[in-house]
């Protein structure tokens, strides 16, 4: 399948058959030529803008490495195919032309970006959504200003998008509720996992996660406590192991007979200890939290269902553990 | 393979060849009973003391269901030959005859460790290393007046252990040098991934990793501002997809063209920033840690190898994806 080379006018949008949806890539370095991949394994048009003439040049080649070797993602999507759907924009307006999504990746820096996004609202179709790659700030900081600001949200992918799947959405208290739905849609679409983030906070929730676990790591290694590689060694060779199939709180569910509240009945206080120590104020393990949290849990797997689960798990990391050796 | 039968008198250890090497299970429950699983698997003779009855008669069919299960790690070793290796002692002394390795994985009580490790003591061959898999309780807690103290260490695994592989290694202030090495060893000859845990406290360092992330999790989930099962995602489907194949420290070593130096100078601000705010007294991006973590990463790793690092690291996480599509 090679359509994008049946369009019969390529600077316009009229003869793109109603089926193929666009989308306008603004910024193409890892992250935005990451997307135009993932949107283009998707069967999508891409187009792509780019300030800087060598990083439009240098698009096809680098897209083309990384399908090669992504390929196990989408094996029946060949490298040429996805390359046939990525056309380089010679203005903004161009790539913006019939584009129902805008994936903006440019420099982190919320005056470039507030000056972007008022030419985006300007010149896009009304219908489009405009996302940002960000993953510091707030849509609230560069779009409040705008007409169009309802329909504009933070979609920060993992680096990069097109391997690790996981995408933070974060809306402005001004995004549309419309909006949100159809950005989840979208993401949904071209195979990505969107997560809804309420609140625009530094980090928003995923690198305060990664930036728990180092900040940790960091007091480990500078108490001479264990050595940098060991301490990540932990982390590869142990816990990173059952994570790459299940989130922590299904994790530690999974280790206790009556699931994660009961495995926080017997080592609660063990993080409650150590929050303490590193500065929290209060307890961590409140009887609040443990409700939610166990109820989360069973309303996604009865406690009956437990040992089903733990075998389901075992057997996902024995092969993990083959394809290592394999690929060793 | 079946040496394990042509042991001629199998209550004695007189008759076993040299090179079959002998270890004390004691306690076999998941933890007893995956680690008599992995000393098997690499052919060593397992003994297994359990006090209660139903937990020895038990013994087999379980190792035999986790080795079925875990073959894929160990294709050339048939769950029978593992079994046959594995000989349930009707009293302590019978399972500690030969051992040079003796593995506790009793309840996680202090007394109860502290009795039986005097018992250990006095009764284990004078060169047996005495490990225990407490997950919190450090060996100057139960073993400080015992004349062998030398010989006793923790070597805390994560569940279950012959699944993932790391081991915490943590020595009390009067283990010798030289049972930690022989420690370290034997976890190694075993297919273990030993880390060496330099302080003796709560939660030694594996647990308190996995601490930080909860911790930061519940917030995170308490605040509203994540659903548990969209904050687990971001794990499962962001995250730990990396840190199947690289440690955190790693992982943002790759993550910047400069190394981790680079990468913190970058976005280091943010993480100081959420431990301030949760309540940490100073920063943890200092000049010095910095410093460390690049020298340990650039030891590892030149930088000018990076760019080949993180090639090796997308082939991995597309072949992961793969494999996870196969399995779902």
């Amino acid at each position: 399948m090679v359509d994008g080379q049946v369009r019969a006018t390529p600077a316009s949008g009229a003869a793109v058959p109603p089926e193929r949806r666009r989308v306008a890539i603004v910024g193409a370095g890892i992250i935005g030529s990451s997307w135009a991949l993932v949107f283009a394994r998707a069967g999508w048009e891409v187009r792509v803008f780019a300030r800087h003439a060598e990083v439009r040049k240098s698009l096809h080649e680098r897209v083309r490495q990384a399908a090669a070797a992504a390929r196990p993602i989408a094996p029946d999507v060949a490298p040429s195919e996805i390359l046939s759907r990525i056309e380089v924009s010679v203005s903004l307006d161009d790539a913006l032309q019939g584009a129902e999504w805008v994936q903006e990746s440019v420099e982190e820096d919320v005056e470039v970006k507030a000056a972007l996004f008022a030419d985006l609202d300007r010149r896009a179709g009304a219908e489009a959504i405009l996302a940002s790659s960000t993953s510091s700030i707030g849509a609230s900081r560069f779009a409040e200003q705008l007409p169009g600001r309802g329909r504009v949200l933070v979609a920060h992918p993992a680096t990069p998008p097109h391997l690790i799947p996981v995408v933070e959405m974060v809306p402005a208290p001004f995004t549309s509720e419309e909006a949100v739905a159809q950005a989840f849609a979208t993401m949904r679409a071209v195979g990505q996992v969107p997560v809804r983030v309420n609140r625009e906070q530094p980090g928003f929730v995923m690198n305060r996660l990664q930036g728990a676990l180092l900040t940790e790591m960091f007091s480990v290694i500078r108490d001479g406590v264990m050595t940098p590689g060991d301490v990540d060694a932990l982390i590869r060779d142990g816990f990173g192991l059952r994570w790459a199939w299940l989130g922590p709180l299904q994790g530690v569910d999974l280790n206790a007979p009556g699931g994660i509240a009961d495995y926080l009945g017997r080592y609660g206080f063990m993080f409650d200890q150590m929050a303490r120590e590193r500065g929290a104020p209060a307890p961590v393990v409140t009887p609040e939290i443990v409700a939610t949290l166990q109820g989360a849990m069973r309303a996604a797997l009865p406690v009956e269902e437990l040992p089903t689960r733990v075998a389901w798990r075992d057997a996902r990391m024995a092969a993990l553990r083959a394809l290592r050796d394999y690929m060793r």
